[in-house]
């Protein structure tokens, strides 16, 4: 076999010299980018314009922290047990960023894509509630639910929404997946008798994809966002602890039960 | 709120007695217990006879360790860049156990089982045949592979499989799972005009369904025999270390190439 | 460069054959190598004897599971957050198994090992002893704990002690790092001037140790034994749940408190 | 057990309202902050100026990629083998954030900490000279190396150094911790006999340290600049991926050897 070669536009260093997307490191990006617009620009390999990066960084903002999600809690408890390793306290409270709690920034931004391909774009109001119509209808008839709609605490509207609409219209960013989504949020009621909120997670998916960042790794900025907020509840957890408190309120108040046997080899068996 | 409960079947302890299962852990689980039976037991709660825990141990021999996998190489990587954490350095391994490589085990057992759900159990090997034959035939139809159907080394046959069919025999468990599974090597080359090999992943999965343990976790049992398998990995790289020479192999082979802007903001546009 | 080569005595797969540390995988080691067994001989490359594995595993028994640790609620609320990914639930919780819970299985067996290393080993209770007045009072003068001594729970006695005792002496397998560790339970009242348990993972790592298995890895075998517990947490999960509640115990009894600013910049100025 | 309660400054929502650090998430965060200095408030919970924003964002610049490291190794090799879950592909990757490689930031910062801990601050630069001359005397004395000191690829210089000096001094931000290691930098060749570079990764943490952060979190930081770089990873790994051709460089080129059993019970035994 050859030896292979690894091709990268990212970090690469020679002994004077460190450079990153092809700049020098050192002189024309330290000091000078700022780090929602450096991940923004590692992620597309294109540099964000301001108010791309303005957009991004609203959206980092808006997932960083909810307070005691699983997440959280699973963070501090970590470091409770092991506080000689920062970084697996903080890979632990990520790996709860899967499908139920950080999943709907992609799951929606993947959803407003898919129904987006292929559509020539509407032109107006009207074109967008007619296809959001289409939409909501056809998730309904195959007893899907719709990404983004819903909230289980902001019922009546999650403040994250319309405020990621103003600051994306703002910076004239306010495209085609934003626009499906805000449709949905104006039709729904219609087809589902009830309304909705679009929630906050959601929106940033439909902001994320507008900004053309790759849908594979939607799920990724949502982490990212929250690995800054991991941060903040491991400096917390430092000068006012609750971690030893969570275990202990489990691991006094758990009650011994008969084991329930699991059994089940399938079929019908007779 | 009121303080709520937690009920648990697994360990307890008060100051003079260790419980797990609702035995005494130190009299009756150590030193008579094996380690692979503890890990049915405790999945299950129910004792596995000895015959199950044959058959269970053999899945998890089989599932232990295949070389230089990524899981591998991940962990004999991490362990090189955080040497403090041994903890991180098998959690990394664990991670590669997702649907490419591990999940061949749970994704055939789901298969097997969704395919038995509601199905009047054969009674003869012609009537598993005709089972197999139509879930075959119905996959093909579908466009979908049949999971556990093929490898990309063992083409003619995998030494695993007959081994595990011949050591469920042995131990009367050769129940549906398998039965449908070994029919499916039979009859798929008339539907798909040739012949695949059951792998030892896939055949893993059949005999892990027919002891009954639960779907949800088949692919965690294969993560149980990996953490074996990547201590090894570990310990070998204490003795006779490849991870710098793996990280070398490619940092030194890298090549710089410019950046190529990622760009898709959906819809057909204009 | 030349293309490095990677020796390893782990898996290799042909494609008529797998072996796994020099043997037929399907043959000599499914069907007829219990898991314990597998997980010892991967550790260390030599086949243990029966005794190794019995004490192996009474080891892995001790250390499974102890009810809901943090890494236990760890690895529910991680799946609770993200039912996708069964290894990232697995993952998290392992990764609380640093210093402070299971490390005492590790930090107890390196211990006595630097105690033994350049020592001529005492060929009776009293040679024990004597090392073992000296070694606890070298600590108490160093102002450090003698690891493995002591148990919030088990005051009186960890019962997995003198059980993991007998299993050792019934296999002829109790070696030097048991003696020393016996020992320092027989004569440390006389330094301290108090009656302390010796604590069940800290015999554990002496038994390790004893086993002759490798140092560095004594932390791996804890967490071997946990991903065996933790498996068994997610089952009961599935069948009685706890994770949301305890998600809810602690969101819905949150606290907002302003700000506490960290300002620490060194020194002390002026 | 009463019902404990659990303070905290970071997230808390209501149905109507979104609070961060006791402000309105979606009216004074998003849009406003910027995602670096929104991650200095939640570590630090006070809000940055401008100038410290700029010289954590520098630092957060030269952490975030450095080509392909294990980490980036990791990351795609686990994206490669579970492509379901980016969670876990960045989380293996942050696991190798440990000593080795991404431990020097907060080696330095703690290392530079202590020594300015208690000692009247210098005024001038021949009393840092003078504080760094006894600073580095004392480790050789101690047989010890100075974190932060020497670098393997950048041997007469790390671009990163002289840059944050720079911007750190423009922001009037040069504080003790950058100050002392500015001087070890110059005088460490009259003890060590040898000139050796300040590395960007140590200079990092001397200016992390002079921003007031929690030192215990430093290696968070770098953890944080990391996980912008492992998403960047993931995103060519997408466009262009290397993964399956550096696993298959290391699996094909395996080289079977004997096992080498491992043995080792302590002691001087005779």
């Amino acid at each position: 076999m050859a030896m292979p070669e690894y091709p990268t536009a990212l970090g690469a260093s020679s002994p004077d010299k460190i450079t990153l997307l092809g700049h020098d490191l050192a002189q024309d990006v330290m000091g000078t980018v700022s780090f929602g617009e450096l991940a923004f620009w590692l992620a597309s390999q294109r540099r964000p314009t301001k108010g791309e990066t303005r957009v991004f960084e609203a959206v980092l903002a808006a997932l960083a922290d909810h307070g005691f999600t699983p997440t959280a809690i699973v963070t501090r408890l970590t470091y409770l047990s092991a506080p000689d390793s920062v970084q697996g306290a903080l890979a632990a409270g990520l790996l709860g960023g899967g499908s139920r709690f950080l999943g709907v920034t992609e799951d929606c931004g993947r959803f407003l894509h898919d129904v987006l391909r292929g559509v020539q774009l509407p032109l107006d109001e009207q074109g967008w509630d007619a296809l959001a119509l289409e939409t909501v209808a056809a998730q309904r008839g195959a007893r899907r639910l719709v990404p983004g709609l819903g909230h289980h605490v902001h019922k009546d509207g999650d403040p994250r929404t319309p405020r990621l609409f103003q600051i994306a219209r703002e910076e004239d960013l306010f495209g085609p997946h934003l626009s499906l989504f805000e449709a949905i949020g104006r039709v729904h009621p219609r087809i589902l008798g009830k309304t909705l909120p679009l929630n906050g997670a959601g929106v940033c998916g439909a902001a994320l994809a507008d900004l053309g960042l790759p849908l594979e790794l939607l799920r990724g900025f949502a982490l990212l966002a929250r690995t800054a907020g991991l941060i903040g509840q491991l400096a917390e957890e430092l000068h006012n602890p609750v971690a030893n408190d969570i275990f202990l309120s489990v691991d006094l108040n758990n009650t011994s039960v008969p084991p329930d046997p699991h059994l089940d080899t399938g079929g019908s068996h007779g």
